[in-house]
């Protein structure tokens, strides 16, 4: 039993679509989110910048004395170096090796697409970790740069006639690869898979990178017998106005935003503070 | 006569539409461009984390001991308070009065459309600025969030259906306000001026808003005698990576850039400092 808090950031509100599944998964937990609305977005950014953004946002986590560090950012999960993994001094996980095990493990024809933003496509994360445990298989991937504004300026109904024309660009060379699964590598993703689905049709299965995550919290929790009893909860920090975050929350959290949401200056500290 | 250079700062690469007037208009003086390309966008950010970034945009401009503070932000314009300015300490200008003096010198029908970033709009800056120079004159404003995130990823030729399909809902409620003036209050947006006036009709004046700042600018210098003699030049400063900022500047200067670009911190900079 551990009765801390589980620390989990993104760029924004992307993250949410993964903290509504850990509640779903593990109801009785404390759950810490940062949303760093004040700079996101960060995978139109270079890799160094977004470095820094990372280790800022894990030291503020840290400072809650929580038991573990969900990365629910593709962007900042693709571009962790091992000095970094190795500063966090908790467990952690970032997405791309729960999403890659969970592609590995549903792909018949080994032919896997890779859709996230510039700077997780750039990295090559996916593909290296995909072909870490199915060394045959084949990768396609394509930068989204557009799919992160579209979803926070709420343009994610399925019939949206914008999100679609943007979508069938950004998917026809995957489309075109053949694959039959599809790494949604960025946790704003899940609100477009409807139009998404659309377009590649039925017989491919889209993976939910923040989906995945949750399910190995669960999962290393259980098994090093870190579960926390009681009631759980959730307390929400950004670094842009709560206002326009408690606005949008709800589309990701599947629900109306419960828990304090609290402003904060992330830019202040040190990113060398972890 | 003054040698020092002028000072001309945007959220990102929006600004160099500007820089490409002024050194058009003003061939001998030498501009230090700031692009916080770190942060981008503000537009969508709240008030106070867009007056914070800023003050320490100016903060930073105000280390190279320059003559003249350009605010070639939309939407920091919009967000100055009477502090903030008084603070500053040289003189400066955003976009908003210059192109309100030009909107109300241009319309005939007193019928003037507004687009610009979110917080731009919410300001209703421009609105008061013209009134308070034609009481009469009616405003009609219409946020158009997504616009600065497609000029940012290249959907800019006059042909591009995504942008024409946002562009058609954004300007809806414009068009039928039967505006003959169009103030485009944001920096990004002269790069998609085509789409604009093809949508409004070709009896719709667009106003470019950083020409009208670099025309304000020239007026300034020339009638102040601080005009400077002999060659002139450019230094760019970014706060992301130079590489994504020369990748793109060139579409926004109409050239190639030319002169050094450095990356700087701007985060660590006292909002106080200027």
């Amino acid at each position: 039993m551990d009765q801390r808090a589980i620390g989990i950031f993104d760029s924004g509100v992307g993250g949410l679509t993964t903290v509504k599944v850990l509640r779903r998964l593990l109801p009785n937990e404390r759950i810490i989110y940062f949303g760093d609305t004040g700079r996101v977005p960060y995978g139109t950014r270079g890799r160094e910048i977004i470095r820094q953004y990372a280790m800022q946002d894990i030291a503020f986590l840290k400072r809650h004395e929580v038991k573990m560090i969900v990365i629910a950012c593709g962007t900042v999960s693709s571009c962790m170096t091992p000095q970094m993994q190795d500063s966090i001094g908790l467990p952690y996980s970032g997405v791309v090796l729960p999403a890659a095990q969970a592609a590995c493990a549903t792909t018949s024809s080994g032919r896997i697409g890779i859709i996230g933003t510039t700077a997780t496509v750039r990295s090559a994360a996916y593909s290296r970790a995909i072909r870490n445990i199915l060394p045959h298989a084949r990768t396609f991937g394509n930068a989204c740069p557009l799919f992160v504004p579209l979803v926070e300026n709420g343009f994610i109904q399925p019939d949206n006639q914008v999100t679609e024309l943007v979508a069938r660009q950004y998917l026809a060379p995957i489309l075109e690869a053949d694959v039959d699964t599809l790494i949604m590598g960025c946790t704003h993703y899940p609100l477009i898979a409807p139009i998404l689905q659309k377009i590649m049709g039925p017989d491919v299965t889209l993976v939910d990178v923040g989906e995945q995550v949750a399910r190995w919290a669960q999962s290393y929790l259980t098994s090093n017998d870190m579960l926390r009893q009681g009631e759980g909860g959730c307390e929400f920090f950004v670094s842009d106005s709560p206002e326009n975050f408690i606005e949008t929350a709800g589309l990701f959290l599947g629900g109306d935003i419960t828990g304090e949401v609290q402003q904060i200056s992330v830019d202040s500290i040190s990113p060398s503070a972890i």
